[in-house]
C-alpha cells in the first residue's frame, strides 16, 4: 500500500481527495493536515463522507513525511508554495493542486500570481501537465504541479492540433462555463443558493489565469505555434462540472473528417479522455453532465466551414478529472499503478 | 383601447403575451389563435396565467380583423408565413415573433430557413429590428418582424460600437448561453428535467440562425463594417434569462473610458438599455438574473487590454426584452404610446 | 401620495419592498434606513433594482417620523420590538415583518422568541393577521404585525375548516417546503450554492416557531377548536415560494364537494386567495411556481377518503405574499385603498 | 462470474443497472432486452455509460434463460408480470424492480395495480423487502420482490420502532419528497425542464401506492402492531434522490435516548442504513444529496416532546438504494456474496 497524505483536508478538492484515496486499492490514507478543523474527523466537514479513516485534521510539520509516501496539496497557492519547500526532498512525491507551480516563466507567474512567492529552483523541478500529454515525466517525480481545471480541459482540447495535426492556432477564444463547486466554499454572498442559483454569472470576463498556464505550456510544448489565447469564464447554475469551449482560427487546411481522426488517434489508449461526435447520444455532448463523479474529460471538436473555425469542446468534472481524480492519476503513474486505478467509476447520470 | 390578438396562444411566448397584455393599461386582449387547444382557456395552458379573460382558442380565420387592431403571432416561422400572407393589409398592423421575416437576404434566408417559404413583397414590407435601434420606423408600420431573443441581445451589444464608434468588427466571435425555456415547450428527452437540469449542452456549437440575423442587419445598417461573426449556442441549467457574449477583435483604437462612455451615451434615452459597469453590484453584471421578468437588457464592454479584444456581454429575459415584452414595447411605438407603457415591472430577483 | 420608509433595506424583504413600493401608484418611497450598509442606494444592495430613488440607507432616528406616514420593519425581531417602542405614536402607522409581535400569549413569545424582549402593552396594541382574516381590523390601524410566510399559508389553508365550517381540527401534522430565499442572505457554509442545491435540507424537523403563531392565532379566533398542531420544516432546491401541507385529523363530517364549496365561499371577493382544484391545469397545483413574483395564495384541500384525513396544500411567493407584498396589502387597508393596489402583476411563469 | 441480464435496458433503473453491475466484481452482464430502442448499444441509451459491453437491446425470449443466472427485471409493473411468469423456474434468480409483485394481500393489489394481472400462485413465492429486513430469506430465493424506492426509506424508517422497540405504531402520516429522476423518463409537458425546475409538484397528495407497500409488508412482519399510514407525496426541484418524513403518533413511551439507542442496535453491522444524529454535519442529515450515487440509506429518528410526537427521516438516492443498488444487493445476498460488493463507492458531494 502506498501511503498518501492530503494537505487541505477541509475544501472541497480535498473532500474529493479522501473520497477516492479512500476507494482506492493501493492507496491508504495516513494523514489529514490543514490550518483549520483540528482535530476535525472527515464526517464532520465533507456530509457525503461518513467514513471512519481513523485520522482527524493536524497541523503540518516535517514530520509528516514518517507517515507518507506521497503527499498532495489541495492548499491555497502561497501555502503550497510553503508547504513544496517544506516537504520537498523530504517526501518521496508532493502532488500539488493549487496554481503556485503551473507557470514556468517568471514574468507571467507574477503577472497571475502576484502574491505567491516561490523558490525558482524549487519551481523548476516541478513535471506540469495533464497526464495525457506528459509522456513518462511523472515516473519517478519527486514533484508534480497538476493543472487548473479549466486548464486541464483546454489543454487537452487543443493538444491534438499542435502536437497531433502540427497546425499553427493564430487566434484562440476561450469562453469557460463552470459550476458553483469551481468556486470552493468561500463565504461570499453573490455565492449563496439564492444568487447564485439561476444566475450565469461573468466572473472572469476579460481573463483568467487558467488560460495563461494554457498559453506557457503550449508554447513551451511547441514553440511558435500558438498566436493569441484570450479567454473568459462564466458561473452557471449547476455544481460540478465544466465545459470549454475553444473557437480556434488557424491558417491551416483541416476539414471534420481530418479532424476526428486525428483526436481518435492522438487519444489512442487513453482511457479518460474520451473523443466524441457532437451528435452520438441523445443529448449533444461533451456535457459534464455526462461525466460526473468520474475521471472523464469529453473531447469533440468540429470544423465550422461558414465561419472557417474550429470548435472544440471539453467537458470534465472539476472536481475529479479537474483536481482530486487527475491527482490520484498522477499517483498511479508516479508509483507505477496503472493509470485508471481506483478511477474506473462511471458517471453517475442523470445526477 | 387598443384591441390586441395573440395567435399561438399555448406557447411560451404566446403565454407571455398574455400576461403583458392583460396587464397593460391601454391594451384589451380580444382574440386568443391557435391550431391546438381550441376551445381551451388561458388558465388551462399556462398554470401561472389563472385569469378571466373571456377567451378561448379559436382557430384563425380572416374574420379575426374584425375584432382587432394589432395582431401578435407567437407562432413557428412556417405558419407566421402564412398568417401574415393572410392577414397583411386585413389587420392595421401585425407583428410577427418568428423568425419568418427577419432575414432580409434572399440566399441567407434559404440558407437558415429552408422550410419557410414567403412571398418576397411581404418581406420587403416588414420593418425589422430592435425598437432601440431602429428609430421612427414603428411608428405607423404595418408590419413588424421582431428580432430573436439571442438576435436582441447581441445586436444591442454590438451596435454602440459600429453605429455609436463607428469601428470596423474584423472578427466577432459569439458565445450564447440561455436557459431551458428557449427551447420551448416541445416533447424530446433531452429536455426532461433530470437530463437537462446540471446540463451544459451545446446545442447549436457551429452556428445559430440568430447569428445570420445579426449580420443580415449590422451589414444592412452600415455596410462594410463586419467582417465575419460566428457563434455556438449552448443550454445551461436554469429556465428563463439569456446572456450573450460577443468577443470582438478590431483594428480601430479603443479603451475601457471610450467604450463606456459611447455605450452610455448611445443608449441615453433608452430605459430598456441599461449600461452597467461589470463590477457593479456584488455580483458581477450583466446577469440574466437581475432582468428576470422585466423588459430591460443589461450591457456591458470591457476593452481586454492583455488579449487586444472588445468583451460584449448582454443580459435579457429571453421571453420579455427577447419576446413578448419587445413585442409589446413595439405596439405600444406602433400606436403612440410611451415606449415603456406596461412595461415598468421591476425584475423579480431573486427567483 | 402615502410617504412610505422601509428599515432594513440591505435584506430580502426589504429589497421586495422596495420593488413593491417603487412600482405602487401611491405610495412614495421617502426612506431607507438601516444600521450597515449606511449610505448605499438600493441599486448597489438589490442587483435587480437598478433605480434611482434617490435614497440611500440612513440610521434610524425618531425623525423618522417626519418623513414618512407609514414605517416597514423588515428587521430581525429583536431589532423590530426597539423600533416599535421608538416609533409607535410618532409615526401614524407601523407595520412589523417580523416575528416581535407575533405570538400574543406570553409564555408561548418566550418559548420562541427567548431572546425578543418587548413592552405587553405595546404588544397588545398590534393588530396581527392575514389581511383576508382580520375582517376590517386594519383601516386605522396604528401597530400592524404581519404573519410569518410559512403562517400565512398555514393560517390561509385552515382557517377555512374551523371559521368557515366549524370542524374542531383534533390532529394537524404541518410539513412545510421552502426555497433558499426563505433563510436569507447569512454567511452560512451550508447555505452556499455547492451545498444549498439538489439538497432536500430538514433544518426545522421537530418544531418551527410559525406554527406556533398559527395555533396562537387559531386558538383565539376561535377557542377549543384546536387540538395539537405540529410542524416540519425543510429546504428544497429552489429560490424562491414555499409549500405548506397540513394533514388534519378531525372528527367532524367532510366530504370533498362541502370542502370545496366551503373553500370557495370562505374566499369570495379576496382576489389573493385562489382556491384551486388539484387538478386544473397542466401541473399539479397549489406550486409555488406558479405563484412567483405574485400576490397570490393558492389554496386547495381534498379530502382523503381512504385515510379519513383532510390535506391541505397552500402555495405562496414567500417575499411577496409570505412578507413585502403583504405587508403592501396591510397597508393599503390601513389608508383605506382597494386592496390589489399596486399587487396586481401576474406570476412569472415559468422561472 | 454470475451472468446477469437486464430486461428494461432503457430506463433510468435500467441504465443505472448497467452501471452497478459493469463496476461489480463478480457480476457479468450478458444480457440486455426490451421492447424498444432494440438493435441499440447501452452508450446510445444513456450518455452517461459510453462503454462497450458488446452487447444491444433484445427481444426477450424463454432462451434468455441460457445466458443468465440472474434477470435483472427493471421494467413495468404489468410487463414484469408476463416476464416473471415467463422466466420463472427457467431462471436461477429472478429480480422485479416494479410493482407487479410488492403487495401480497390480493385486494390491495388490485387497489393499487389494477391493470397488473399476476398468477397467484406465483406471486406468493416471491420474497419481498428490504435486504436489511428480510434475515436470509434472500439466500437461495428464486424470485424477489424489491420495494418502491419510497417503501424502501419509510420501511426502513419505520422498522426500528415496530420490530425493534416493538411500539404501536397508532397513526403514521408520511410525506415523500422525490426529484425528477422518480418519474422516469416519459414525456410529459410538465416534466418537461421549464415547469419541473423550481417546482414544488404535489403529485400524489392523497395517497401512493408505496404506502399501501409498507402497510402490506408491516402488518405482516408484525400484525396488530400498525393504526392507519396515509401518505403525501411531492416532486421537488432536484434530479437524485429522495426524503421521506414520516411523523408517528405512538401510546408507547419513548425518548430521544431510547431512540437514538434503538435505532443504532437495529441497524448494528448493516453497513447501508447509517443511522444519524440530525445535527452531525455542517448540513442537517439526513439529505439526499449526502448519498447521492451511493446505496446508502441514512436515517434519523427524533422525539418531538412537544408534540409527542417521532419524527422519522430516511434519505436515499432512488436509483441505488431506490432500485439498482438495492437489487444488487439482493443479488449479492442471494449468490452468497459479501451484500457490500461492488456497492461500495462513496455519494458524490457535492453534485
Amino acid at each position: 500500500m502506498i501511503r498518501a497524505g492530503v494537505i487541505g483536508a477541509s475544501g472541497l478538492a480535498g473532500g474529493e481527495l479522501i473520497r477516492l484515496i479512500t476507494q482506492h486499492p493501493d492507496l491508504e490514507l495516513t494523514f489529514l493536515g490543514g490550518s483549520s478543523n483540528i482535530g476535525r474527523r472527515p464526517a464532520q466537514l465533507h456530509p457525503g463522507l461518513r467514513i471512519d479513516t481513523g485520522l482527524t485534521v493536524q497541523p503540518v510539520t516535517e514530520d509528516v513525511a514518517d507517515h507518507v509516501d506521497v503527499i498532495l496539496l489541495a492548499t491555497p497557492a502561497p501555502v503550497s508554495a510553503e508547504l513544496a519547500a517544506l516537504l520537498a526532498d523530504r517526501v518521496p512525491a508532493v502532488v500539488d493542486l493549487s496554481g503556485a507551480f503551473r507557470i514556468r516563466t517568471p514574468e507571467r507567474h507574477r503577472r497571475w500570481y502576484p502574491k505567491v512567492e516561490r523558490r525558482a529552483d524549487l519551481a523548476d523541478r516541478f513535471v506540469y501537465g495533464v497526464p495525457e500529454l506528459v509522456g513518462d515525466q511523472l515516473a519517478d517525480a519527486a514533484l508534480i504541479s497538476l493543472p487548473g481545471c479549466y486548464a486541464t480541459a483546454i489543454t487537452l482540447g487543443l493538444a491534438p492540433l499542435t502536437l497531433g495535426l502540427g497546425l499553427d492556432l493564430k487566434t484562440v477564444v476561450v469562453d469557460g462555463k463552470s459550476g458553483s463547486s469551481g468556486g470552493g466554499l468561500q463565504l461570499r454572498t453573490a455565492d449563496l443558493h439564492p444568487f447564485r442559483n439561476g444566475a450565469i454569472a461573468p466572473y472572469a470576463p476579460t481573463g483568467h489565469r487558467h488560460a495563461a498556464e494554457v498559453s506557457d505550456f503550449l508554447e513551451r510544448s511547441k514553440p511558435g505555434t500558438l498566436g493569441s489565447l484570450s479567454m473568459s469564464a462564466y458561473g452557471v447554475s449547476h455544481v460540478r462540472g465544466l465545459l470549454t469551449s475553444a473557437y480556434v482560427f488557424t491558417d491551416g487546411e483541416v476539414d471534420q473528417r481530418t479532424l476526428q481522426r486525428a483526436y481518435l488517434r492522438f487519444y489512442k489508449g487513453h482511457r479518460f479522455v474520451r473523443v466524441r461526435r457532437h451528435t452520438e447520444t441523445l443529448i449533444p455532448v461533451p456535457d459534464p453532465q455526462a461525466v460526473l463523479g468520474s475521471n472523464y474529460c469529453d473531447v469533440t471538436a468540429m470544423y465550422d466551414e461558414e465561419a472557417g473555425r474550429i470548435v472544440v469542446l471539453a467537458a470534465l468534472d472539476n472536481l475529479v478529472k479537474g483536481a482530486a481524480g487527475q491527482a490520484v492519476q498522477a499517483v498511479n503513474l508516479r508509483f507505477g499503478l496503472p493509470e485508471e486505478t481506483g478511477l474506473t467509476m462511471h458517471p453517475v447520470m442523470p445526477a
